[in-house]
């Protein structure tokens, strides 16, 4: 196959969840497509950056150009609350529970266990500085992280970085509890417990 | 094949999880061992019962003879809260969680939506009559159902049977919201919040 | 919990495919019929072996009492073939599948590769006592064996084991090819390759 | 988000096998990314079509200019041959096996069963060009198909379209049997006939 088919299986592999016999796939997929397809797709992948800006405040992705996104431009949101999610996927969810009306920030990723450089993984500088600037009408910070051993492991990290800078503020973790679907009897102890601890 | 065959293919199809083709494979397995072992079998399923009694207070099965489980007899457990399950597996995981020092009741099924008849489904005469004899003491009762549709459900058939019975008693379900190994970008709506709310 | 519980628990914890988790429950099921499921589980388990005997030809189980199952004693079955497979149910798929006229012979399970003692896994004296005594009627063996390696390696064994005891006798494996459902894309080539031999 | 976005998660939700969220992290990945990321992704997509031409013969995508794919302008390729698959990567999976030594045809997809118009989705009157072409000198068709009911109905369609032309010559299906990996247990009817009719 021409090269271009390579590197394309090669990319499409890159991408998540995606591995190399349905990146070929996917390759096969543009062939048999109007040879109109692939040249609107790349139009589109040129744009994007384009019609998307990162915003300097939260980081996360959004529509338009400016610094700041629509959320953090909002003056209606409480300033003194900061949720962190890890990325921008998890900041929709939020937004879509409808229970949330503060401000956000978006680490862009986790650290894994056993990463010796969280730096390289997560955006603990941009928070660091972001923290300091509103070290003073932050009333508190609630980590909204994964209930996995990384998001566990990420939530120390972040932890340890922010809380010397804001010693006051109440720095949260979410509720565990059972999830929606869960059985009592699959439940592990740390689950149960904290369900019966957040009775009510 | 003989008689005894197909009613063991057909009693074992009744154990739960179990489909008419492993109901056959454990037929077959039965006669591929030593004769000795399916009359041991029979010697501990007539055994069972007069080894195991039901508490009369909790609903539970339980080593040994007399009418009390070893936890309704248990003069240091606090009789002023009451943890209502499904089954006994169940009230096995809280008490391995170790989280709980009241009494129990195990109401031996759920309420699935729909059922007309809830009362052939679960204890609710028994649960009953146990609610009343204690009314005077109790403190707080916790449903602690699965959360599932019919656990849900027979969380508000319970509710509405018991209340009335006690009306200054708060009755509690448990604490929804991460479970242990739970993504954000998967939680439902109703999870997120509750693991917002339940932050801590 | 009494004795019988634990013993229960354990001795359905040897059923194929059923782990501890699994066991218990269905203890708990037991428990929770009525006490004349038990008795009566336990009836028919005792008669069992009564009802049901083994084949002294193909070492199937059958209904009834005597020496040999329907089939070794259908003098309208084919003498001269012989078609070996692992276990009782096989032997029942290829029946109901209706397309052979021989007669069986039932291993008793597979040789697992790495076993150095074949002989305490297969009934291979029983099979060799079976081929020396048919061997001048016998005009083709199937080893009709699961495609899987522990298959395969059972198919060499029982061959090298019998094939000196009749010379003249082809002995083969069943057909390869693809199975109902089987999508070209996701075939092994050693599929593909009998799937184009096949052809037809 | 800019259209560009939603444009680029609908675009990315119509590739094989991917649904909107899926699509979705694809843009979050991309924007997440170096900007050379998209830039280099569509550039190459844009060359893909130059790079990669489809054969006139067989219809497979190939690398390289010009109207014959290697196979189909390979000499030593048995002309009298003709094997048909649904894709080019079954093409691809059969080459691999490495046990045919014809020609090929790809039909760029299958027919459904229920499908009233069979040429919308399969190139059928390309193939029935192909066939009269070569009509004298093919002596064998191979229909190379998944063993699924849609990869059946095609078979049969396609033996309708093609079997006036060539009356002479066989038209054959791949051979059915155990897979690789296949128990006997759980082998349908179907496939237990095939494998026992094709025992060696």
């Amino acid at each position: 196959m021409g090269s271009s088919f390579e590197k394309l299986t090669e990319m499409f592999g890159r991408f998540p969840g995606i591995g190399p016999r349905q990146a070929k796939r996917f390759v096969y997929y543009l062939l048999s497509q109007p040879s109109s397809f692939a040249g609107e797709l790349a139009k589109e992948l040129e744009q994007l950056k384009r019609d998307v800006a990162q915003c300097t405040e939260c980081q996360r992705f959004f529509r338009g150009t400016g610094n700041h996104c629509q959320t953090c431009d909002n003056s209606s949101r409480d300033g003194g609350l900061l949720l962190i999610v890890e990325k921008d996927v998890d900041l929709d969810a939020i937004e879509k529970a409808g229970v949330y009306k503060g401000l956000y920030f978006v680490l862009g990723g986790i650290v894994p266990l056993l990463e010796a450089a969280p730096d390289t993984r997560v955006r603990l500088q941009t928070l660091t500085a972001l923290i300091k600037k509103r070290s003073t009408v932050l009333r508190e910070v609630v980590l909204a992280l994964s209930a996995t051993p990384d998001g566990d492991h990420t939530m120390d990290v972040v932890k340890e970085k922010i809380s010397s800078l804001i010693p006051q503020v109440p720095i949260h973790g979410l509720g565990r509890g059972l999830s929606t679907g869960s059985e009592l009897e699959y439940a592990d102890k740390e689950t149960l417990r904290s369900a019966f601890e957040g009775r009510k």
